[in-house]
């Protein structure tokens, strides 16, 4: 049988259909918040999914801030809807098909589970590094959703107690200095020194012209992405300390850097981790085709054991 | 059937018959490293435990850097037995009764999950603040292990970078400022104001002593459990982002000082926690009377759904 995956973004939602064997057959996106009615998405979704209606046995959703428990979307700050939305029960009800919702960190942790490079693991973290810091823990072949639902929300950490302004009201989360956005608040505060010499000053700044400017040996751009490493390869150690994982993925936007972002944090992980850890697990990039990830890894989310 | 619990400490080993329902009906100790040959401890443990060997089904032990996999104690510092000592088998082959071992926090979670305050709980988190700090993780109604069988060594979390030196070797580990050692540590380093003022003043230190020395207003006392506390509550409002516990249970010495830890941990904890789990999670005193806690938590060991 097949299953449909379902990615909401703050601006398009994705959707395929997609194989057992992780295949998508077919797929396509609509925006997701034309107006503030989230039954008006629905909607619409049911129509465009109308011709992907296969041998279909079920749809998995991923969305920002989806509570695997109630399948609710809670107080997302980039989607129109506002409060909570019951959106894995309106699809339900709409479809008439089984349908489960998380959010999309651990969507793409159980897509990499099932279709990518931890097939085998048993314990492992994923972490998506785009606008913000996404993660998803797996512990003895589950995601981990623990009491509220809401658990893998490593981008939250405090790493530097009164450091950056995060969005979420507090100071110094991993996900300020950690992420495509992160990176940028990084060199924007470098070229605050007037001294400060980079092929950057006065571009519009992203993670991408960062990457481009540091592929070519920009100093200040290489100081970026170093620093972004030390924090990351910091947390990640710690992170080790809680529930011992055997791989962690780094996946999304600032993954594609490659060794740019995966020298220093991996260099700042071994010199962190504790020595009883050493040797024991692996920095990884995801396996998953980033433009196919969030697709395949809500289609992943029907085959978890429950 | 009753079970064997067996808490392997430093000193000395405590060990007990414990009943179906929690109830100790038998204990005793002996010492731990008479000799630097394990097998030696084994013969001795097998003699005291000849009397205790009344309709016991199996055998779980406690021990410092115990694996849980392997049923090895690996390179415990504290301990006279160098390296790797296959503790459970040895146990196991000596007394042909099937033998679990695990580290003593993962032990006091079990223990407060089958006999203590956690007997509903799912998602909670035990910490154990005694000379350093130990932590079992519950995820789903079972302990984490992890890919390496350590998981859960929350107090090998490096919360102050370049801060204080740890015995593992790196610097500002979470239990060298929130532990027994830990507080008489701030206290030591408050003292070496020469204006600062304290009854410590000239005393041999210790966590009791600081608690007597809060209890009756000493300043300097109070401020280095509002110090431990605000480093204690940062740490564990981190760690709820990994796991999402119902529940935090505090135990050991430092626990016992009541309000003067409890009041400042909470209230950090409370002012560094994202507003996703606000009201999802609670601090309380563990359940399990001290003198019992680890017998009680290894004979639990032996519960487990494997």
């Amino acid at each position: 049988m097949n299953t449909i995956g379902i990615d909401i973004g703050g601006t398009s939602t994705k959707y395929g259909l997609v194989s057992e064997s992780g295949t998508i057959i077919e797929q396509g996106s609509i925006p997701t918040c034309v107006t503030e009615d989230p039954q008006d998405f629905v909607e619409r979704l049911k129509t465009a999914l109308n011709p992907l209606m296969k041998n279909v046995s079920a749809i998995g959703i991923g969305a920002p801030n989806g509570n695997y428990y109630s399948g609710n979307i809670e107080h997302a700050p980039n989607l129109k809807w506002k409060g909570i939305v019951p959106m894995a029960e309106l699809v339900e009800q709409s479809l008439k098909l089984k349908t489960r919702l998380t959010n999309d960190a651990n969507a793409a942790a159980m897509g990499e589970m099932i279709f990518g490079n931890a097939k085998s693991m048993k314990n492992f973290i994923m972490i998506t590094l785009g606008t913000g810091l996404g993660s998803g823990i797996v512990v003895d072949g589950k995601v981990v959703y623990g009491h509220s639902g809401f658990a893998g929300e490593m981008g939250q950490v405090i790493v530097i107690p009164g450091g950056r302004q995060c969005g979420c009201g507090r100071l110094g989360c991993l996900e300020t200095y950690a992420s495509a956005t992160g990176i940028v608040r990084t060199v924007k505060l470098a070229l605050e020194t007037p001294e400060s010499k980079s092929s950057l000053r006065g571009q519009e700044l992203s993670a991408a012209l960062i990457t481009k400017a540091a592929l070519e040996g920009d100093e200040l751009a290489l100081n970026a992405f170093e620093f972004t490493g030390e924090i990351l390869g910091r947390a990640l150690a710690n992170a080790v300390t809680f529930t011992s994982p055997e791989c962690i993925f780094l996946f999304g936007g600032l993954a594609k850097a490659g060794p740019l972002i995966f020298e220093p944090t991996q260099k700042h992980f071994s010199n962190n981790l504790h020595n009883i850890f050493q040797n024991t697990v692996k920095i990884l990039p995801s396996a998953l085709p980033e433009s196919d990830a969030a697709i395949l890894g809500a289609a992943a989310l029907i085959k978890e054991p429950s």
